[in-house]
């Protein structure tokens, strides 16, 4: 019915035989991975020196300390996923890792932190990516929610056709980016050298000589805002099988280059901030200020703020990747439903990228598409999963004693102990400015997990066979041997359908007309001795008009009749309209009763059997 | 399951038999029928000022000779009804009276005419008794939209618990409306013949010597806007079966004293606002201002506010009991559909309330509440149904014969040509301001009830037994012959129970299992042959991982086997979780098969017999 629209829109379904060669090259990789973890430079400066203006515009030159700092850490933390990615070719990140080694707990902790991880990333890249356009073009500031929930759905919709497509889609912007960034901070240091490029506002500028008091707390709200930059950076080691053979070398040279790109271009964006006493302002962000007054406001610095949007728009793709991935996993473990396991006809798990869409909206239309008010929510979940990550490795590395593993755990110990620190800054630092809601989440997370779990242990607890004795399921009664009650409303051709397939199916039918009308009861009586098959035909009062209540003590009579017979099976006549609105134009009391219907059941536990005898009804 | 709840907020049921009992006395019925009516006193000298003022405070003076033409035209309006009530004791009004005396289109159009303006009727009177209530508490006149929804909710409430007490619980608020105004009218009138009340401004105080030219287009809108004040004189006419016997005498009575209390309490509101000066303004209704410039602001203008508010609220339930009947009728001749024919338990028509509450609403929000911007689109077809009533009066006489036919056909047509010319008065003055919203809406809904006829008739048809031969019919096939499949997913208790019940139906039973995952079905043949019934098992291919395309077209294989034994009978093991929410966690494919499979019919018009057979798990 739908198929050829959805050809058009998700373009032709693909058979499971060809899910090997949808793999990335290292290009590709790149582009589709890392666009999270570099396009961060958009915000993470800014972020910094949110902080440090509100202390005081003294304060913004600490920002290069600070930046340089975090680009510490964030060597740490790529040189132990480097390890990572080495050890679990088989991909799953932290969840995996943190299972497998730490065991249930930390895993499904894990997991909880990079599912809330995801959806905060598609948010704040796009709330990031919608306010590089809205600082070119003024005048769309007030449209900033919908060109989020926009710049959502288009993505949704290229994950939805597939990944080979979307590394395709996504490279050239990603590149666009990386070099029109690096000319940025190229011309810009260059000039600032040679002494070419004035600062902004002589007010801000850097004030070399005058030492200033600083205070702990102020640097470690500036570092905790400064580590979105390392958001990201992670991605890699989730989606090593997507690489092409051999995966886990491609991933990790991918994962070397992004490293030495995410340095790169943060500390220079921020050298080129304090260098030239840009301060963060309402409307316009600072990487756009930087840009202006680098370039001027010709073609180049549009092109720079057009790649830096759709880099951030197209960031939020690492998770519509990452997250269908592991959801599915988790469900493949029975601790999400179970309709997250399965590909869509493109090879890709709709419900998994449905959901983070969805979510994503919500949260964007809850803080109202505003980039600073997403990111202390932002490291928390981030920074957690990355210390069990690494703790998890340590551990791996004991366990399998192979050649060196020494050095190798002590690598991962130092970047779980860094970033276990983190975690607890970023934790204290933002706690009342957003990131309690991720603190009460992550556990509400594992608590569904869990219940989760267990319903679905119930489930298949209450369906094994292991107890059963197969002879007396094979001992077969005789067809004629059901009780059937077939309930009518009037004599007429669907009637008829209906008494005749119950008439094929046993002898002890007798067919029902609940007396609402006395009418109408009336003719179905006049009619009977023609039309009913030589049935017996009850009619049941109703004082109340209802329809449903009689025959429902009627069944329960039935049902007591010869109890080892079973329950009554019930046949239901239905109509068919030709369209779906026409059931408007029926009385919808068939639903409502067949509904009743499935909840009952008989002592022995079985349901009640419902036979649906449909009549079509055309459009004449 | 609900039935304690809704006991306590509908009350017990009601059996049929009592129908009778639920009648009203005339002084109930005045409550019930006359409250659209006398309300209308309470904006229309509004609404006619409203057109003055904005010609000029010098015009104002014209409202009390447009007033005396509009009672004069009420009581022309109250004999013909009054004739009416007496041709008609069955009730129905307008629409019955057009459709037996005038023919099925001018029916129609009527019944299109009272729906709309009952829809009306409730959504202006709920806006209105808000204002009321925002004149005295004008703090409350940001909430408006959201009291009028919470008024429309309360209303639909007390006519779900059925119409005796709804007389009950409005006759109070009606009868104190009428004396608090009476009282008003007394006192005002007597200060300002003794000269003993000022006017409220000199300036906006009529100016009787300075002669004014009048626009003649200026007194037709103060006329169509003034009209409102008829509104609701016709529903005694719908309801004359809800009194008590004799219903014809008792529902003249009333009409009459309806009719005499309308007339001396619109001239009295509007005398008092011209000799006072009173000007609407934008927050304060003009029974507000004459209020508390006779009463001043204490108690007794506060109950003033509250008589005026309650009634104008409850005036919205005149609606509630004559849009069910009509619309109880009109599905009755297959117009509209046949649910809103059935009685609730309450002896209510429970799905006609809904229908006109939501309605309402709709509107309220649509307009925001506002009665300025709901009045114009209100007169037309309250006037149009006017019209139709009459001129069908008029031909019930001349076709009856009766004595003094002559006399009461011609009381009649001066009714209808009054109305007639209001009509199109109406029309013009309102036409852009709204009237043309109702002059599409009516039309539309003409075509809208033709069409469901045409629905109905059309099933009506192909239900019919006439052209049928029994014979052939109760040639009854062996049960055996029945060629069933069963689709599974896995081999468990859900499925045992679905291939035990097909087994003991046919002895033509497959069983057919989609490999999407190639290991669960290994694992269903591993266990076919100690569990398998001995059935045959297909395990069918999915390139694409679809699971219902691979059965539709296995399906048409079966169907295409022996084509004289029917199409093939499909059992589905259906899991029956213990929440609805649930489901959640099962993969819904199955009821998307079962829609799909419904749809499905062979060559000879038969439609495909579903089985459902019902596994139920437990919260363990």
């Amino acid at each position: 019915m739908f198929t050829g629209f959805r050809r058009i829109l998700f373009g032709d379904p693909l058979p499971t035989a060809s899910e090997e060669e949808q793999r990335l090259t290292k290009l590709k990789a790149l582009a589709v991975f890392s666009s999270d973890a570099l396009s961060s430079v958009a915000y993470a400066t800014e972020e910094i020196l949110l902080v440090l203006v509100m202390a005081g515009t003294a304060y913004l030159s600490l920002s290069v300390p600070v930046a340089l700092a975090i680009t510490t850490l964030a060597v740490i933390v790529a040189i132990s996923y480097y390890q990572t990615v080495h050890g679990y070719p088989s991909g799953g990140g932290a969840y995996v890792v943190a299972e497998e080694n730490l065991g249930k707990w930390p895993g499904l902790v894990a997991a909880a932190a990079l599912l809330i991880g995801y959806v905060l990333t598609v948010s704040v890249s796009i709330a990031a990516g919608v306010e590089a356009v809205t600082s070119a073009i003024p005048a769309l500031f007030p449209y900033r929610v919908e060109l989020c929930l926009a710049a959502t759905a288009l993505i949704m919709w290229a994950n939805l056709r597939g990944i080979k497509e979307s590394g395709t889609v996504f490279a050239i912007p990603t590149y666009g980016f990386i070099l029109i960034l690096l000319a940025l901070i190229a011309a810009g240091v260059f000039r600032v050298a040679t002494g070419s490029l004035a600062p902004v506002s002589t007010e801000a500028a850097p004030q070399s000589g005058g030492a200033q008091p600083v205070m702990p707390f102020l640097l470690l709200r500036t570092f905790a805002s400064g580590c979105a930059a390392l958001t990201g950076i992670e991605a890699i080691s989730n989606g090593v099988p997507a690489f092409k053979k051999p995966e886990a070398r491609n991933a990790g040279i991918t994962l070397i280059a992004m490293a030495v790109l995410l340095g790169i271009m943060f500390l220079g964006i921020t050298f080129l901030a304090s260098s030239l006493g840009i301060a963060p302002t309402g409307g316009e962000t600072v990487v756009s200020q930087i840009g202006r007054h680098v370039f001027g406001s010709g073609p180049p610095y549009l092109f720079l703020q057009a790649a830096t949007a759709l880099i951030l728009v197209l960031a939020a793709n690492t998770s519509f990747v990452s997250f269908p991935r592991l959801s599915a996993i988790l469900a493949q473990s029975r601790y999400l439903p179970n309709q997250l396991t399965s590909l869509g006809d493109r090879l890709v798990f709709n419900n998994g990228i449905f959901a983070l869409a969805l979510s994503s909206a919500v949260l964007i239309v809850i803080f109202g598409g505003d980039t600073h008010q997403l990111v202390p929510l932002y490291a928390v979940g981030v920074f957690l999963s990355f210390t069990l990550s690494q703790t998890g490795m340590v551990r791996h590395w004991c366990r399998k004693g192979q050649r060196g593993w020494q050095w190798k755990a002590l690598i991962n110990g130092v970047g779980a102990a860094a970033t276990g620190l983190v975690t607890i800054i970023v934790l204290v630092a933002n706690f009342l400015r957003g990131a309690w809601i991720v603190a009460l989440l992550i556990p509400a997370f594992v608590w569904m997990f869990q219940a989760i779990k267990r319903y679905y242990s119930s489930v298949a607890r209450q369906l094994s066979l292991e107890d059963l004795e197969p002879r007396e399921w094979m001992d077969v009664s005789d067809c004629r041997s059901h009780k059937i009650v077939v309930p009518i409303s009037g004599m007429h051709q669907g009637t008829l359908a209906a008494l005749h397939f119950a008439r094929s199916m046993s002898t002890d039918v007798t067919a029902v007309i609940v007396d609402v009308e006395p009418e109408r009861t009336t003719r179905v009586r006049e009619k009977w001795p023609v039309w009913g098959h030589g049935l017996p035909l009850v009619a049941l009062e109703s004082p109340y008009r209802s329809v449903i209540r009689p025959l429902l003590s009627y069944l329960k009579k039935v049902d007591q009749r010869d109890p080892e017979r079973g329950l009554a099976v019930v046949v239901l006549p239905e109509f068919v309209p030709p369209h779906w609105w026409n059931h408007l134009f029926h009385n919808q009391t068939a639903i409502l009763f067949k509904a009743i219907l499935t909840y009952q059941r008989g002592k022995t536990g079985k349901g009640r059997v419902v036979i649906n005898v449909p009549y079509h009804l055309e459009r004449r």
